[in-house]
């Protein structure tokens, strides 16, 4: 794809993000039918399914050959990011939405033949649009964001991660984590990894632990992590294979070695 | 005191506030002068004490017979609440004003022989202020909130705590605060204790943890939540002592025995 066309990509997802912002914006405020997944964890609106079916449409009329990987199932069913790939969550932090109507985000990151070309995180109530094109920046709005600073230490650090983390889980030992968050200058939970992924870019946090993600929570923020000079792997340090679940640490490189080898590696079960 | 003198002790109060969050928007962006005190976590600015300062000047010159009890040592050498007391954190949230630019208020209570008449809690970047008087009711701006929800249940509440609470502590049984973590729906991190306690009068968060705080951290926090019919207490459910630091427990009522009972004094060290 060439960089007319991926321009043109950009500006037409842009303007699809901010239109379907726009109407959850509207309707927050309407009694919400809420449905509940397999756990009351994992609520599930109707604004969730009639947003990624917009995009949905909208994609299949204008880039009839592009593909969708998506969470409500009004994407395609594929198993290879060959292609041009739309990776869309329409609502990312649902509990957010629900029991706080805000601190939520609209996330696609569109990908050609793996390559994550273009992420777009909205965080709709504060209309704060988080985007990127491969190869140009990350932007806050029209504000182009800094690199990442290169002086910060894990001492002054503040990380990203839920609470299960300090509890017993399949992947590191709780007691491990427990130094890494005494460790650490602060640590912080939003509820929505890609918010928390925009917060990354943004600088405001140094990283952002989680164990188990789709890749329609991860593939914006990927992107635009990558662009301000950030770095995403699974908790091993491990690329990620965006049509899996995997486990994630998206980070400022300054700090990632040290997390990985002296708390992620050494506490693993 | 009568309502006279309190409506305008709360205008004078309110004007203050916005005038000190103006000045701190303003120079947010200068660069900050840092020292540390006894720890790294415990940051302090050269605009926390600009601005207590502000505060404690224009109260002595305005109310001469108030006392201050406040962070950064321009208020009054108290040991009771005897007579009218401002109880003042000009920045709630250092470690998010340094690292974040964002998610820090200013919060002052105003306490009249004991009793908290007046709160203000200004989330100074998002110009957003939570203010109550107390038999009046609740504001979020100029938007009267709501009374808290009667039906949440512990399965469905949102609760706000650091992550401490799942490491080992002289308080709790970190085992004992695991199981309430999977028990509610979801925990969230924000880092300023005023704005947490803003979040449970918003119905936002239905419950706030927290080990050990200051008076000025607390004390306008409890005269919002009240006015929600939120009530806050130590975590062992005891009346909190507004002049010492105090373990601190606010939360919608509907939650409160349950997480006091079944964890809080079961895991109690």
């Amino acid at each position: 794809m060439n960089t007319v066309e991926l321009d043109k990509i950009f500006d037409q997802a842009k303007s699809w993000v901010l239109e379907a912002g726009e109407t959850i914006r509207t309707k927050i405020n309407d009694p919400l039918t809420i449905n509940t997944k397999s756990n009351p964890n994992d609520l599930v609106t109707e604004m969730d399914k009639e947003t990624e079916l917009f995009f949905a449409k909208k994609i299949k009329d204008t880039y009839p050959d592009h593909l969708i990987l998506s969470e409500e199932g009004f994407g395609d069913d594929i198993d290879s990011l060959n292609g041009t790939v739309w990776i869309i969550d329409p609502i990312d932090g649902t509990m957010n939405f629900v029991h706080q109507k805000r601190n939520f985000a609209i996330s696609i990151g569109i990908y050609q033949d793996g390559v994550g070309e273009i992420g777009l995180i909205y965080n709709v109530i504060e209309d704060v649009l988080y985007s990127a094109i491969r190869n140009k920046g990350a932007y806050k709005n029209e504000e182009k964001l800094p690199l990442l600073s290169e002086s910060v230490k894990i001492e002054e650090a503040i990380l990203g991660l839920n609470h299960f983390w300090l509890c017993e889980n399949r992947l590191v030992r709780e007691q491990t984590m427990q130094q890494l968050v005494r460790k650490v200058r602060g640590t912080r939970t939003y509820g929505s990894a890609a918010l928390e992924f925009a917060y990354v870019a943004e600088g405001i946090m140094d990283g952002y632990l989680t164990m188990r993600l789709s890749p329609w929570d991860i593939a914006a923020g990927v992107v635009i992590v990558n662009e301000v000079g950030g770095t995403t792997t699974d908790i091993n340090g491990d690329e990620l294979n965006m049509i899996k679940n995997n486990s994630v640490f998206t980070c400022n490189p300054r700090v990632q070695h040290i997390i990985i080898d002296d708390y992620l590696r050494k506490g693993r079960k």
